[in-house]
């Protein structure tokens, strides 16, 4: 293989740098030319791209973000587009795609790569960890630790003023993020919407707690569990306590990686150039039961990832 | 002086433990005994207290918050709520009382300097620097780091997605919180009450960087300036452009205080103990051209703190 | 069991409080006692000891070090020292202790278990990762990013100056700290104990670079690899470059842990706790392949874990 | 004036990058050229420059180091090298330089402005702030910060061994950031060039804190009071107490600026591009009593800053 092309897709995320940086000098290393497209498939369509060495990936390791930029390309899905990108890949000699995002980049790759020659390999790169088959992505460590600072500051205030705050943390549909950055701040109270967020059991905990003179509380919330005013003022109204809001909102996307963001990002990468290296396309490198080993593209992109339920136990235990 | 009171009250501010640590171990070196009400005002209300000792406010200086919590009593200016906290100061034979706060807190000194014997002193402690009289308050340097922080984090989606972003930040009616933290994120645009949030001016600025090809950008909007979903819903009306809206929360209130809030802390400490010691009673320590001096509670708790139009305009500049 | 005995022994590591605040939970939702002795295994030679509770180990998750104190007991291994401790732990009705620490403090308790009845039942935690039969320990993670945070500013000034640094990180005798800090921060060449930290080769990927015109560089070096003044000068010396030299120090053993420890501590205490519950003593909760299992106390104590040298082979390929 | 240059000379430090944006953006906001020099003077010398504009000191505001980068020339002040610069400045068309640095930078301006018809005017830049005629330099409170930060840390462990630590700073031949670090961190003795490091005081305070059962214990040195081993070996042979040691190192002098060192260099910057507007040379803008003024180059370079002994006394008080 000759030429590979690397596009960064849908929401960013912490580590993404770190990635095109691996790939690319792996690649060099095996006297591969690498491309990297910008804004993400809107680059493979428009042929927006630039060339990447060594070199020019110096320096990036830290930075949070993208390089290649991104965005989210609705219509890249339609007829006209897909061939107008196999196009591009065809006459720019790429035969390797590395596709560095969530589940809906690895669809768009699934389309494309029924019409282009160019081999497909995807890199899990989402703060919401909602990809199946790899038991984490790139920039899901930085996101918790990022969310966990930031609700530990919360914490001072809430136990100042003997306060329940409710936090609201990223995550899209799914609570990964939630569960994960709930049990590491010590959270009263952890929604997510794989547990219909049930607000009866929230209220009663909150009332106990009270009542064993426990004012001050944390409860986290996922996005995807509905509007965080609404359940704010469900839970101030049948608890009588006052509920102080607080929505983390996109700092959550950036910042500089966590070590383990960047590690991960980095053996991702030598999969997937491994991968492309031997010919095998429809792959992505996943992280499985503390390895990096690589995975179905179509099996990840749709399958539905489960969570931990007795990760959701444990938090309960542990915040009495 | 034999024995002195300490109380934090109305909204917690990183740096109150410091003071509360520098305060006792001053007046403990000075033979003094120092009480903690608990709770604000309401603790001073309901004799709610603890005492202090050089040993009890150890491994407090980095801690966010204040050990011994706060509220904001809205009740206490009552009569007889006065009355019973003169008297509760009395019984104690609190002769000199450290106010922890902000202008509220000090209105509330100067009510029960009224009718009470003992001496009351106040430190300015917030994090909106809203304080007439002294150039900086405790908490202020620790709040415009960590909204630095994350907004830096938030410009690295920017940057990847190519959007405008409009970052809430505290500062409750006014913009000294705005003003420091936009030019030190280098925004785009910074609203403040002060200057009515011209509307006008940012649609100009967001259209006119959007035709230099500069497609992400930081707006930096102070609480202040009304309902910021409305302001960001304006300016993608009249600017075509997407806005995505964060509101830093919360956490701006919290965390360890910075070198910089510890040692104001510390230093007016020093400050208020030294003027209890000299009988100096209706005084605030305050910052003043680079040190720390006295002025006078009424003056503190009246007066209106302008804002710097030179660093708007330096801020204009800058963002170019 | 009724009553359970927590000691923290060896080096203190980030998260050791969040596996006392878990186990002491979890144990008391079974309806358990809990005893922590202080200063480690000192504490139960001297019986120097406190009864934990749900609300007494609160607040203590974010907090680096240990509540309960620990030392470095070398004399503790002494026939009459462990017969002390085990009187102690019988007089207390101790009937499982949990031994959070390395794999020294985990032969101690091999010890004490030969002639006490209490079961014992270990949890890694040590900064260095170099207990066997765990892939991590608890601290591992927060030690490793306060190392990258630490050379991330180093590495402005390495490229301000056009210097090469030399930064020795912890790890004891062996090489994990240094090859996962090494890859997170993109270092030059990293220098483990287990590859005999082969002078030559740094030699010429130093020399190798300045030829490129790269003469900038960062050189992680385990603490196990020796002095590092030596080293630093060998390097200046054979290359003619200048080297600085910075040791990060006592700064990785603490601070606030990482989500990912303190969610590690989390899960070892349940998984601790449940062993004792099952009368299982003389094991370790250990997490092999992503999972959180249990270990021979006998193994754990006595094994020699590997290093990955295909980490070490990346690095190299990535530091092109 | 139409042609302005810049140059970082000296030590890095945090708020470079900051100031040398500020200068462009507000020279080209008065339609000036800008001409960055690389690597100090070294640059200048050797005629290697590049041109700046507002576009291309975006997106540095945040970052550590100097993208100009910097070195130590100690050939500089030769005569023939001089008017080699002389004789750059004078070809490139500079009418005015901007030198940031510290007191060694700015006699190398002060001579170089002997023989270049170029207006020299100084900004402070130091994180050890001991540039005489200013309060504070670039750099110094974000050197401060992460000092304390660092430090916050080995309390961590100072406390859980009830170890007494002795950790080195920065501050060259001075103790500014000794003194300010020792009193954020609650150092319980503060050892600074100023002060001889009186040992004997050292000793008796450590003696009676172990006395007063305090055994774990910080101590912060100035890197300008000897070798730190010798002064560790030495507590330890007349305390009788076990000192662990730290130095700090290079990472005091890297980093994202805080705010403060971002704001400073902001308002420093629109200060030195006044003074050159104005047609005055050699001149350093200085922070002053609060405010940002104008100081004579000469005065600057030569004078001597003093120590605030009264914090000396608060922060021993402050220990107790």
């Amino acid at each position: 293989m000759k030429t590979i092309g690397i596009v960064t897709s849908g929401g960013d995320a912490p580590g993404m740098n770190a990635a095109i940086r691996a790939i690319t000098r792996i690649a060099q290393s095996k006297d591969m030319n690498v491309i990297g497209f910008e804004k993400g498939w809107e680059g493979v369509l428009t042929n927006k791209h630039r060339h990447l060495t060594t070199r020019s990936v110096g320096g990036i390791i830290q930075l949070g973000g993208t390089i290649l930029h991104t965005s989210r390309s609705l219509d890249f899905k339609k007829n006209e587009c897909l061939e107008q990108a196999a196009d591009n890949l065809n006459t720019l000699g790429v035969e390797g795609l590395v596709v560095i995002g969530g589940d809906g980049s690895f669809r768009a790759a699934m389309d494309l790569s029924k019409i282009s020659k160019a081999l497909m390999v995807g890199i899990p790169a989402t703060i919401d960890n909602d990809v199946y088959g790899t038991d984490e992505t790139i920039g899901f460590d930085t996101a918790v630790n990022t969310a966990v600072a930031e609700i530990d500051k919360i914490r001072d205030t809430a136990i100042s003023h003997e306060r329940i705050f409710i936090v609201e943390v990223m995550g899209r549909t799914r609570g990964f993020l939630a569960i994960t950055v709930g049990i590491s701040v010590g959270a009263e109270v952890i929604l997510v919407p794989e547990d219909k967020c049930k607000m009866d059991h929230v209220v009663s905990i909150v009332k106990e707690n009270a009542r064993k003179g426990k004012r001050a509380g944390i409860i986290v919330a996922a996005e995807g569990c509905g509007n965080i005013n609404d359940i704010a003022r469900e839970i101030e109204e049948k608890t009588g306590s006052e509920v102080r809001l607080s929505i983390l909102g996109y700092a959550q996307r950036g910042g500089s990686p966590t070590a383990r963001s960047r590690l991960l990002a980095s053996l991702f990468a030598e999969k997937a150039v491994d991968l492309l290296c031997q010919g095998k396309g429809n792959m992505v490198a996943v992280f499985q039961n503390g390895i990096v080993t690589a995975a179905e593209l179509e099996k990840v992109s749709c399958g539905t990832k489960s969570l931990d339920f007795n990760l959701m136990k444990l938090a309960e235990t542990l915040a009495t």
